[in-house]
């Protein structure tokens, strides 16, 4: 039996999407050579794909990696030889802090509670910090940034690195790459895709500040570095090491069908028509509350919504007796919450479909 | 139109791993969670799995990387404090060296004449040296050692680290999982699978090292490293960062075949069956000779044959107009070698349909 899963990541695959990795069976696309023009060609689809529908300027590039936490790895190493300087507001702002003490650089932060957003425009930012970094949406919370946020953090520290953790939104709705400095994200949230590939947007910049690292011998690479990365990527759209050929195909097929269909702003429409559609009943269920309460903090693309630990019991095997999966609460929210995907892989009809399920739900406490 | 590949990574999928691709879209494999117990239950598959065909020791863990390189990196970041040791005889055994000279680590090698092979049996290694690297199978220049060889370095130099690179040989022919602390590899090659995945097979005392290298501030990991990777594959056979879930689900798919189907042994057997019948054919060919002139060097899975450029472009060119692909020559042996993978998924059938094309070729000078 199918089933229809609003999983924040790995999510819903489209059907073409799925039809491509049955295509890409019989086109034997797995069996090429990542070194045949084959696939350079595959991989120039690809990146000239995320180039248009990103609207990506020439003075960015764009790198491959097996995830968006390896991307993590790579800004910290890549950028920051002292301090760096985080903006927390959950489990994946916090990561990219946790990341920064891995690699024992002096960790600045700013936290906030579970469910609030930062203050973007007013934090106290030490001008030691190489780097500062902000989750674009907080997968684990549902609380999103907006673009205005971004520049306003570009504009008060025009030299500081920025880096943007865009997974969970990227490819919903707008953005502005020419605000960060890097931009990253994986492949199986907005983008639809099986789970294996993640991207970063590059400005040229970063790659000289990489080289400069190495050469003091702050940055210690392996052979997975930002400059040794550029330089395959430049040489026939190549990757260090043999990458996910199969996953770099799919995101072809899917940036090609995507710019054939719609724009940024189009598919931001369609994204928060579809939030409202689903806010309208979180709202007015006595069930259900919002995790996040100032609306406009609210991610389009994860709603993180709050209910007593049974109503959350109940609400997921209610769902599953429909054939319908949920994301599970992330850690210390896991009892209390479900979180929703609204991906654009998500269709109104898959929104209609789990609305219903909500109006059977009973709450055995009385709402907040 | 199809085609057939003798490409040595990637390379051919077997028909039964085509299928296993398609079924994956349809059971939705690339939607679930990899915090789900589904993905618990095709990991534990996968892993149980690999264990009983390689007849990995219980003082051993697997654990998954995205490609052998990353798994090169987590090696020598994890076992090498001061100074490692690599046999190196072409590319790859050279690359493991490469990378503890990103890691500045003191590099000491002992390096032959491509095509020739490393004398494991008589070469002096410093005892400053933490870790030796082997490479099972050159696969840029068709070199092997034998099990025999890797036995020899153990008895010497028993309380060093020893990793062995089977990228381009486990899966094909017995392997004897004690010899060694760590045994990597991609599963592009023998395992016939979709690149973007690859595997570590580690004792448990080098968790120990590396977690006192980090301890000692010596390693500086992020969050890919061996303790962290260790305490989550023993929670539900999990990983670090989301996995490439798909590709998880076709190496258990692919295991629990081989498991019904054969053993380690009875899999070499008929890899050296192939490979004779390879053999003989380059051997009565006046075109074409072994780059590895000592038949007991020779991989049983990468066959490197050499011949004038004229010739080696002119077989790409008969065996592409047949829907055959070779795997090019490597580096500095692109233009006068061509490498032909005898893999798992290359049957018999493929092989003889290769030899109609080689008896075609007549080489343009008289063969050396």
């Amino acid at each position: 039996m199918s089933f229809l899963t609003f999983g924040v990541g790995p999510s819903k695959l489209s059907a073409e999407t799925a039809q491509d990795l049955r295509n890409a069976a019989d086109l034997q696309i797995a069996e090429i050579s990542h070194r045949s023009q084959a696939f350079a060609e595959i991989s120039r689809r690809a990146l000239g794909g995320l180039r248009t529908f990103l609207r990506i300027p020439d003075s960015y590039h764009i790198l491959y990696t097996s995830s968006a936490s390896e991307a993590m790895e790579l800004t910290i190493q890549s950028t920051v030889e002292l301090a760096s300087f985080h903006f927390a507001q959950g489990k994946w702002s916090q990561y990219f802090a946790d990341i920064a003490k891995h690699f024992r650089r002096r960790v600045l932060i700013d936290t906030v509670e579970w469910g609030q957003k930062n203050d973007f425009r007013n934090t106290f930012v030490p001008t030691e910090a190489d780097l500062i970094t902000i989750c674009h949406s907080e997968t684990s919370t549902g609380v999103a940034c907006d673009l205005a946020d971004i520049r306003a953090v570009r504009h008060r520290f025009p030299s500081t690195f920025l880096a943007v953790d865009g997974t969970s939104i990227m490819g919903a709705v707008a953005v502005d790459i020419a605000l960060a400095d890097i931009w990253l994200f994986s492949v199986q949230k907005c983008f639809g895709l099986p789970a294996g590939l993640g991207v970063m947007i590059v400005h040229e910049r970063v790659f000289e500040r990489a080289a400069d690292l190495i050469a003091r011998g702050v940055h210690n690479p392996g052979v997975f570095n930002l400059p040794a990365m550029f330089t395959m990527v430049q040489k026939d759209c190549n990757t260090v090491a043999t990458p996910n050929v199969l996953g770099i195909y799919l995101l072809a097929q899917q940036m090609e069908r995507w710019n054939a269909q719609c724009t940024m702003e189009s598919r931001e429409r369609e994204t928060r028509e579809k939030a409202e559609l689903l806010g309208r009943a979180i709202e007015k269920s006595s069930s259900f509350r919002f995790l996040v309460r100032a609306p406009e903090d609210r991610s389009p693309t994860v709603c993180c919504v709050r209910s007593d630990p049974q109503t959350i019991t109940s609400l997921h095997a209610l769902c599953r007796a429909q054939g319908i999966e949920l994301g599970k609460g992330y850690g210390k929210l896991k009892e209390e919450t479900v979180r929703i995907a609204n991906f654009p892989a998500i269709t109104c009809g898959d929104i209609q479909r789990l609305l219903q399920v909500l109006e059977h739900v009973r709450s055995r406490t009385p709402a907040a």
